[in-house]
């Protein structure tokens, strides 16, 4: 397997992440969905090593997916349980992550309600000189790059089964519609698409959306525990190009190639952002009507879980020629084997 | 191995197995029964295939039990985890059965506290054309099959250990005792213990025996969020003959060759439909003394966890003439084997 | 493998530990430590195996150790969940070990809140003729045999990492400092330590250590459920020699070779024992200055989890010159895999 351009020990934001990372990255990942549609579905590349799934913020989904992505792999999970774990006794969580180190952990999926802790944990893993790989399976309003990956792996081989590569988005038009202030996914899609030369189009209420850009994809951090300080993520690089910002959608939605529904946090309402699920349905949710404007072909995805009539129609949803949502969830598989497997070391 | 008699994908019921589908359980069981008995306890059959355990009801005795079948055909598990879930952030049952499904997951075992769900799930995954195969561990008050295959497989190989068949316990008495009303292990014992041949007389206190049989097998759907409407459970096809009810304990016992016990939900008592525990012990609580006019061969069964003292004696559940207890729990991994191995595709 | 020495089925307390076992442990540990340094991290010695993990208390950090012991010898583990358990049913904890029996476990390992639990289990499965052993991972106050032999393995390795034996710390001056009266890992550090003809200066304030040394080593049980009775631990066969008491910290530390601090339990303050954590550093606290009147080579050990500035300085736990807090971790890994492979039967 040809894992030439890959040279990174952590996947923690996709703010530095070069063409040919992302293009390794889907091609890997071709590979490993031609391996899960075997009936035995496992290769023994990643056996005897570890994996350690640090959810200190609690999901099913993602880390279902990361520990099925891991088995396939052939590898050792550990599934770390914040509710019984040593942080209500006081340990700090580099203390924690120090302790799945010297227990033998190769690598750690973190994911972490506060932006910048899965950074903290891979400078302190570097720092003590380790071979320990950090992936970021989420932290804060920051960044959720597995998730962005599966998304790009979701969009190109829907263009190109066979040869997913970036360059394929080149040109399209690309509307993320929803609580774009508050989303981990969208500022690391933003990454990925405008990369891709993709046109990015961003739509939401205003109290939802971004005012300055710059604050936006580098938030400021939360107050944390002083004990420990966390690095700030990544300094911004710069500020993409083709990025445009709506305060309605059909702007966004006017002959997009691919629309994105994120996720709505009902607590946006008792914080007053939002005036009722209802009112937001009718504004920004996604329906067959609403696509209409779009290209003929236009695709929807929303990255789970879904609350129906609210970010999209229920009708809409379970429409297989338009919804690529399922096809998400298996390209996630695909996607994080090929994640740690590439960080893993990655000969084949 | 032969499996000839099985085309089921799912066994969601046991209301329309056919005799042929009991013995072919049943000698399956017997085979893997044999393999328990090894050293090395593990056979190859579902290597790379995915068993997804979705217990919304939370359960640590059934989940292990299918967690430790699963592994032994070495199979793959996930867990999901009702606490941890989407379900939490609103995302509905059949959605949430969808993203395992994507996720690449080969069986689901279903437990939750409401009837029909595991059916409901079974005909998404047939409307969709997939090949997944449901397996109902237990749906609020209607059936709990593998716990009244794995009671069938203890009590024939008490009688045939090399070659367990349903036959063997035609024109048996077999008593059950307790809450009847609310027990979906009666339920499904009902229907597998009648297709034997059996007699079997029903025993408890008016206020938790079932009024009219039709509405107890299939009892009313309780109420259901909007979102999604439950199938309901299977038309029931004929009343069993050789069913019998007391609204004591006497008639049931005397010249019985085998007693189920039921668990008591110390709730019924909350309820008003219990007086108080040792009442309900000194009229239907099975002891030594009350096993005096059954068979003398007679044994005791009970699915777990016994409130010793309650339904029954603790120096009975305790003596090994009498008490199937433990052989139950060990039946129960054989049995959840065979049912894996069968819907699994059961090429050995 | 040369495993002459061992003849025990189950490791509940070290207090009847004989030096040959004490350097199998050790011996066997050195093996697997080799094992955990390959790349492919895994060996086959208890494949088919089923070890469960029994944590009635919840614990992260042993458990997933013992998790990981267990998976690198390739056996299958299953974990019991205390949150969602039938012990919120009602069963009794030497039936719910009965069910795992039942279900095929070959190997349990429990920790409990109360001193006794363990050594019931296994007196239980003895009495039932069974072949399961039991490991005691922590039970009240009572023991925490695996710690002791961790935190033995770490200091034997510092002195000969090829060949650690117990013999290396004869005439050692070892310093326990803290709360040695509440600490289950004090009482088995006692036992080993004593055993290897070290000298063991217990240091702490004095409401936090033992008035009587007999009472010390085998606390009076606390009260249990009326329906079964705990086996009292084992009584004391001798009450070591070279043991001393001091209610200040610097006799303990003057010229030790190696500083063992205890884990402080903040609900101490709240009982009165402790009147504050700032004064407690003050007193017990173990920091470089601290240090000086130690040997040049002295080495600090902590169980884990730290609180930082409290037990230890943040500074000298970061310290690789004299923190073993790592090494620790690490070991424990071997230790237990040198455990359940002994109790496995341990043919290599």
């Amino acid at each position: 397997m040809v894992t030439a351009s890959w040279n990174r020990r952590h996947v923690l934001s996709l703010a530095d992440f070069t063409p040919a990372e992302y293009d390794t990255v889907l091609h890997t990942a071709a590979s490993f969905r031609e391996v899960l549609s075997r009936r035995t579905k496992k290769v023994p590349a990643l056996q005897g090593q570890v994996v350690t799934n640090m959810f200190f913020e609690s999901s099913t989904r993602t880390r279902s997916s990361f520990e099925l992505a891991a088995k396939r792999l052939s590898a050792d999970i550990l599934n770390f349980a914040p509710g019984t774990s040593s942080l209500s006794k006081g340990e700090t969580i580099l203390d924690t992550a120090k302790t799945y180190l010297a227990m033998g952990t190769d690598m750690m999926v973190i994911r972490h309600r506060e932006a910048g802790v899965p950074q903290a944990i891979a400078q302190e893993m570097d720092r003590l000189h380790t071979n320990v790989s950090v992936l970021n399976a989420g932290d804060g309003l920051h960044e959720h790059p597995s998730q962005a990956l599966l998304d790009l792996f979701t969009l190109c081989t829907l263009l190109d089964a066979d040869q997913p590569r970036l360059s394929l988005l080149s040109g399209k038009k690309i509307a993320i519609v929803g609580d774009i202030l508050h989303s981990r996914v969208a500022r690391s899609n933003i990454w990925s698409l405008t990369a891709s030369g993709a046109e990015v189009h961003l739509a939401g209420p205003p109290t939802l959306l971004p005012k300055l850009f710059a604050d936006f994809v580098a938030p400021p951090l939360p107050p944390h525990p002083a004990d420990h300080v966390f690095a700030a993520p990544q300094p911004i690089q710069s500020i993409p190009r083709s990025l445009f910002i709506h305060w309605s959608l059909p702007p966004a939605l006017e002959n997009a190639d691919m629309v994105m529904t994120l996720r709505l946090q009902k607590e946006r309402m008792t914080n007053h952002l939002l005036p009722s699920l209802r009112e937001y349905h009718q504004q920004f949710g996604i329906t067959h009507d609403r696509l209409r404007h779009c290209q003929p072909h236009v695709k929807v995805l929303h990255p789970g879980p879904v609350n129906r009539g609210v970010e999209i129609s229920s009708e809409l949803m379970d429409d297989p020629n338009f919804s690529l949502i399922s096809q998400q969830v298996t390209s996630g598989v695909a996607v994080r084997m090929a994640l740690l497997y590439l960080m893993g070391g990655g000969k084949s």
